[in-house]
């Protein structure tokens, strides 16, 4: 089961300054809701902190706990987006999900925290 | 017989965001109109949705359509880009299809959908 | 002996939007006007058509011409802009050639059609 | 021991001119404070000199002082745009770690010197 | 002994437009003048011509005399800088060096002509 | 209709010496006798040549046919690798096909003319 | 649960001659048995079929149900080798097993069925 | 026009021991006789002396030579194999085309000189 | 300090099969005996078990020892061969060690145990 | 002046076992004999020693001092040979250059110390 209490902060090193922290996954797995099959991809996150970073290992562990759910790539990627916006609360967040290809086609979806029309000036 | 009608859609999730989705066909293949030889190339579809996502495997049915279309490269791209466009009423969307080399030129068409300006900025 | 008017044209498909269409010839020769030995490269076409697309198979027998033409990679470039850029009249148009090494020195050289202090802005 | 002392600097050459000085640094390692293993990155510096330059050979030995010390990703990053900032007082500075994986995650952390909202603009 | 006075020009191909060359030096070599060990990199020169081109045999053979020039990376760049912006008076001239690694780091340092303050936008 | 009567020969050159012939067409396409979805690889056929060379555009041709062939991986191979047998009575023929994934699988099938163990000592 | 009834064959195509046949999964995952950590690896199998060939989806889902075993490398790489040969009793079978990094750590494992000696002089 | 006549050669140094010399023409074109389109290829020249080596300015102009001769893939390997063949009288030599793709298809031709049966054990 | 008695053993796997196991430490530092600088490489250990494996994680901690010892290349490659040699008494065992370019040059040692003629037959 | 006396011994280690040593040179420059411009190469030395190893340091120093060299491939190469051949007279050597392309053609030569007949089974 994915729960976000399993995210863990510590407080911002250098906090007078804001810089920009970019963790990526290479070993994200979840399950097609449709299909039951496995899906791979790429996770990464990219943030400036406000007062709080993520902890990397409890990141790992709470990305590794998808791997037995049934969810979309959509879903996916807003759904990382919303916990670590909702833990960290930080000036900046962008979550972005790659996909290895299933029957030929690839997909990446591209999301950030807090502001709705951030996407538009990008397809 | 290539037919839009075969396209599904399902509700935009986390419809209070707008983030991008992109999908990237490997294997698109139709027929060139004039020598009747296979084309081969690689379709991506780029959006940000309003209310409607394209569902996966209609778009890669709909894709697979084209096989035994006569149609050229500029044609297939405004194609896909008119239909999707119809469908989907996003807030952005961009078709882009890159074909491998035939006598040893190779090809990119890149439409943006809506927007009669757009291609102009980017040559 | 290279001639423009061997360059067909089409009327341009799905004319009431701008997109960007894009040949690369991979295999570009002429002759060093210097040195007799040949040059070896890649020409890229990228434009908006206005209401003429370049037929692909005659730019292929119009690149081919300049086999055994003495011309400079300057000189290059810019006379494949001028007989593009007179030909269909784009909205925009670039013409970008990339030559192979000779003594260790690899070149590029690109130009706009119709714009004066276009390249300015790039170097 | 780390000590910033240990870097030298020399007069910016062309000092009427301003231009862009990047040394990346493919063979960083440190300590995680954690668990006690050791960590690998790359570690680029790149700068607008004001009057000074920090001399190569210097800042190697300074970046291989780290080699034994524990210390996190986000404040290696920006302990080492401490150290070059005050000593260089340069006109611009970007210090960038890019770290090999751990359990499957890489990351990478980017800070810049004397703009407190720069990093806000990337992420 | 480098001598700018080797450099040959011609009058620019297409006088009424603007647009970009770019001459890629890929065996470029002088002399570390601190240790004597050999310096091994690239040099890309990109300028749009005023009324003067560069010719490409005196640009090679003015690289090739830096050979055994002891020198420092941000003199043999400037020093390149200033020497073809003396002679081309271009619309604009950027000098890039990419060294490759010595003890593990590598660098590169861009310079561009007659702009006070052109790379601090870049860091 | 895939017919091996399509296929061309002409005699071979330099008879006197046996020299080595391989051919790579990398966009075959079938269809999978199961799903009904295309399959897409790349057929490899190296042979020496006894007395006949097959022509490249037949050859091309030939493969063009499978195009909406329902027909297995181990059944495309060695279909091809009968017909060019026949054809041609090389001294030796192998023939390959390299499949993209489907579902994260990948395969490969080899298979040499007129040896009956010839595939035992590779695997 | 793994099982190896999940299997399914066909009789070899082709049966007069022997082929390779060589299927890739590239992702495979499974769970370390110590820190119950997930793995990730590539899974190759390449066999010369005596009279049955395994069906391609069946084995997809064979090696989808290591996903939430614990087991280790070198017992998973041994146990599709023996359940394979066990299945076809092929004329040659060989699995390898490539094992993405942990700690800076990757590993190959690869066994031959009923060659006792096989692997002795690989190493 | 092709003539062997241009090839010059020189004595072999170290001629008290065997060694191998490969050459790599990377630009090689000839024209195809059935089409008259341009054929672009890479040839490769590898031998051990008896007495004598190629002189390697003369080689390229040789190859050179082929830029509008309409010839065939077979037809032209096999000529240069002959021509160095019947200059050098070298204790082995193996002269091998590959030639870029046209209408998806890449062909490699590899021939000895002086050993009928060399090919027949690679194919 | 480096302690062959870190590494730790377990029961070879599928004990009736040689099969062959390779592991890969992409992370190995050391120091130059005669310099004090760090050296960095990729140590590869490939071996066929007689009755005992190389726990993976020792065989980590056993690399990482090295980190601060003064050892040349060939030592090292060596040590590590003698020590996987007394503690596993494998049927066949190789390690080599790939090291990174220090003024230009790479380093690769690749030693065999208990055969004493073995690498002669590779130079 | 490149002179062998420059090199460097040091008594191999771990005696009496026999391993591979190889080290490459990536920055390798001398002058071409005819034209006199610079000629850049990659030089490998393969060897398992006898009783004695060639220091590193001075190896390097050795080959820099071909720097202002006029000398052609195949001289430079069997002269390596000849001086590592003469002072660690060891149990077996290999030297290859490989060079970069000069006018489209690259060049290899690889020669072995001790055995006259060595190269002709390789080409």
């Amino acid at each position: 089961m994915v729960n976000a209490k399993i995210l863990k902060v510590f407080p911002k090193p250098a906090p007078g300054r804001d810089y920009v922290i970019e963790h990526t996954h290479h070993e994200f797995t979840s399950i097609c809701p449709v299909t039951g099959h496995p899906d791979f991809g790429t996770i990464t996150v990219r943030y400036v902190a406000s007062r709080k970073c993520v902890e990397l290992k409890s990141l790992k562990l709470y990305l590794h706990a998808f791997r037995n759910e049934g969810i979309y790539f959509e879903a996916v990627t807003n759904r990382i987006c919303d916990d670590l916006g909702a833990l960290l609360r930080p000036r900046s967040l962008t979550v972005s999900s790659d996909w290895r290809g299933r029957g030929g086609i690839t997909s990446v979806v591209t999301a950030s925290w807090g502001k709705r029309g951030a996407g538009r000036r990008r397809a």
